[in-house]
């Protein structure tokens, strides 16, 4: 083969690029380790001790890394120090306004759930700019208890139960919202209350995307060192209406258009009820709460006292509660079997209501799978329809989103912060 | 912030790293232009034109690129030699076995079909080995039309109706097939016909895949320079059974096993007709080829003798055909609203059978999509829903892997052409 010694353009990459990559590769080990020493990151990431004492150095100073104490690993060389990522300073805040309640989370950068505030209340009652208003009340109590916590929020993440795109729901049918610009209404609301909060940079999100990466974060399909342990799945939240996610290989499918994984709105049975989407015969209408509560004989009305009464009933053998969910379980299953055979994921994870139904829900569902699914890998059995771990909701996935920013870009945010104080 | 200076690690790119990517990117320019000249592909990828210079040297010795002549511009400077990709050397060559007929093709450096051998049979017939070495006698065939062309294939790529992993047809319900280990009995019966082929590399894919591939590289969905003008499409392939491929941001969706875009196995009723997957309702028992024809009343068994009857029924207005096509449509309409519901893609390809139907079957799909997209972005009129081009098949999608191959990493091609005339 010819290699004739010619000009060629070498790759760009200046010092400023790489040592910004280095900042986060260390920052993000530690997170992912959960504690760890300076010569275990070095080991890692395949940088000197010398590079990554450098850059540790510089993450302490930001804040964004702490030290604890020392630990002697009885091996050789002198005890390193434990390193942890900071427990205060920057945070990221999720708002997730769902049906009939607006929940409020504050993490930290390890991910840590530090304040909750949840508010029942039916939101379908409100125009969307007072339920934003709401909201952002919330909110700023939430920001107040962070900041007792020496915590800072860098950015806010809206969870929304509809189609969001831009910035603005399009459509959110059980909530009765159609485009509605929720970032600008929030961030208003949330200005006019605290003058200090202009800055906080506000997103919007579909719940079920949300929930889906709380999931892949923080739930059983997190593999614990920043690995996805179940990497592609299917994630449904059972609320009022039934949400939908796709993650793909650790990452969200979002279509072309922002619209993926509206799986609440297949077609059971084109004759089938109206659906608040316009249609007839859409999956929620057979497997969300309302639809379940309602097969039941409870009223719908009754949110979450009908939900663990219909529980309560499944569990002590009531046969019109049975017949319910079994038959719930079957329209999940035959509406999951196309969605598999469409994207053979590794798992399909049920979220919202469906954990405390799976008992009754599953056999039904499970057969479906096992009949229909062409690759035979849905046997009954085989774990792969599971519920989703209490540890990951769209509050917190919400939240997560910007403290997973600073991970990938410390030095912006370090910049960020030196801008604020100059 | 503070930015001491430390040791990094610089990123890896050694000097013959960074000229085979450059090999490929100054190829893949000619090839994605049509023709065009040094200093325009020196424009194009930001290379000096000493390195274009270099590289087209490189590529012309190694016979994958060809001067043509001489154009003048008009602008400054002297004239530029078109440079095109060669129509000779490495080809690659696609063997598409479905029911009723064996479709050998090879495609050249620049992807143009050069040679093609249709054979019709029922390979629903004969034993999986006997079908292969068939199909491996039309190939040797084909590789001989190709080499009087002075084209050699690189690779083989075989397309089956089926679930296809690991070299292997899982299952594939419409010829029957269980486990058959594909690539490795065509090689076989390939190197017994002509031992000089025993080095060909033979793969395996699922043909809507290939299909879907032969779409984005060759028809309406592919940009003309190489970037994907619909790069997330669903595509169908209505055969006897309907097969399905998920393109997505321009790449395909396998799923976690390989088993993703099934689409002919979606259940349009639970307890419609017996499918040969082993369940009840699949879509392809509604749409499928077979199916079309019997709702007709016309003997499935005709094939494509039945298909043109179909039409040309429908054309002259008889009611029983235009009642199969309606209800097939509306059937093709649900599936494909849960799928667009799902995915969120920028259009719905039909292939196969489908596009001679299209003019009685869309009204009705159409109705379906605009009822049941929660997007609201699928209304009749929009366009989302065609036909497959004619320009892109699975043979041809299939062939043109091989070549994909070289235009990656044609050094990698020089090498192995010099080690089998060393």
């Amino acid at each position: 083969m010819n290699s004739n010694d010619v000009a060629m353009t070498p790759p760009k990459a200046d010092k400023a690029t790489v040592r910004r990559h280095n900042l986060s590769l260390v920052l993000t080990t530690v997170h992912d380790a959960g504690e760890t020493t300076r010569a275990a990151v070095a080991a890692r990431v395949g940088l000197t001790r010398a590079a990554v004492s450098s850059l540790v150095d510089q993450l302490l100073t930001e804040g964004l890394l702490t030290e604890w104490g020392k630990t002697f690993s009885g091996q050789a060389g002198r005890p390193g120090t434990v390193l942890k990522v900071a427990r205060s300073g920057p945070a990221g805040l999720g708002v997730e306004i769902n049906i009939d309640a607006v929940t409020v989370c504050v993490v930290d950068l390890a991910g840590t759930d530090r304040v909750r505030l949840v508010e029942r209340r039916d939101n379908r009652g409100d125009a969307p700019a007072a339920v934003l208003a709401q909201a952002a009340r919330i909110a700023a109590r939430a920001i107040e208890s962070a900041a007792e916590q020496e915590l800072r929020p860098v950015a806010a993440e809206l969870a929304l139960p509809g189609l969001v795109s831009g910035g603005a729901v399009r459509q959110a049918p059980n909530l009765g919202w159609n485009r509605v610009a929720v970032e600008g209404l929030f961030a208003q609301a949330l200005t006019a209350l605290r003058p200090a909060h202009r800055a906080l940079p506000v997103g919007a999100d579909n719940e079920a995307n949300l929930a889906a990466m709380g999931e892949l974060w923080f739930g059983d399909c997190a593999g614990g060192d920043g690995t996805a342990r179940v990497p592609s799945f299917i994630y449904l939240t059972g609320e009022i209406g039934i949400g939908g996610a796709l993650v793909l290989g650790g990452r969200l499918l979002r279509g072309a258009h922002g619209f993926a994984g509206e799986i609440g709105h297949v077609v059971v049975e084109p004759d089938g009820p109206a659906c608040r989407c316009g249609a007839r015969g859409c999956l929620e209408q057979y497997a969300g709460r309302a639809a379940l509560l309602r097969a039941a004989g409870l009223d719908e009305a009754t949110g979450a006292a009908g939900v663990a009464e219909l529980a309560r009933r499944a569990g002590a053998g009531d046969r019109v509660a049975l017949r319910a969910l079994e038959s719930a379980g079957r329209s999940l299953g035959r509406v999951l079997s196309g969605a598999v055979n469409l994207i053979d994921p590794d798992a399909v994870v049920l979220g919202g209501v469906f954990p405390g139904f799976l008992p009754w829900l599953a056999p039904a569902a499970d057969r479906e799978l096992a009949a229909r699914v062409v690759s035979g890998l849905w046997t009954p059995g085989s774990g792969r329809l599971r519920a989703a771990s209490s540890s990951g909701d769209a509050a917190r996935g919400a939240a997560a989103r910007g403290v997973r920013e600073v991970l990938a870009d410390p030095a912006a945010y370090a910049e960020r912060v030196a801008g604020r104080s100059r």
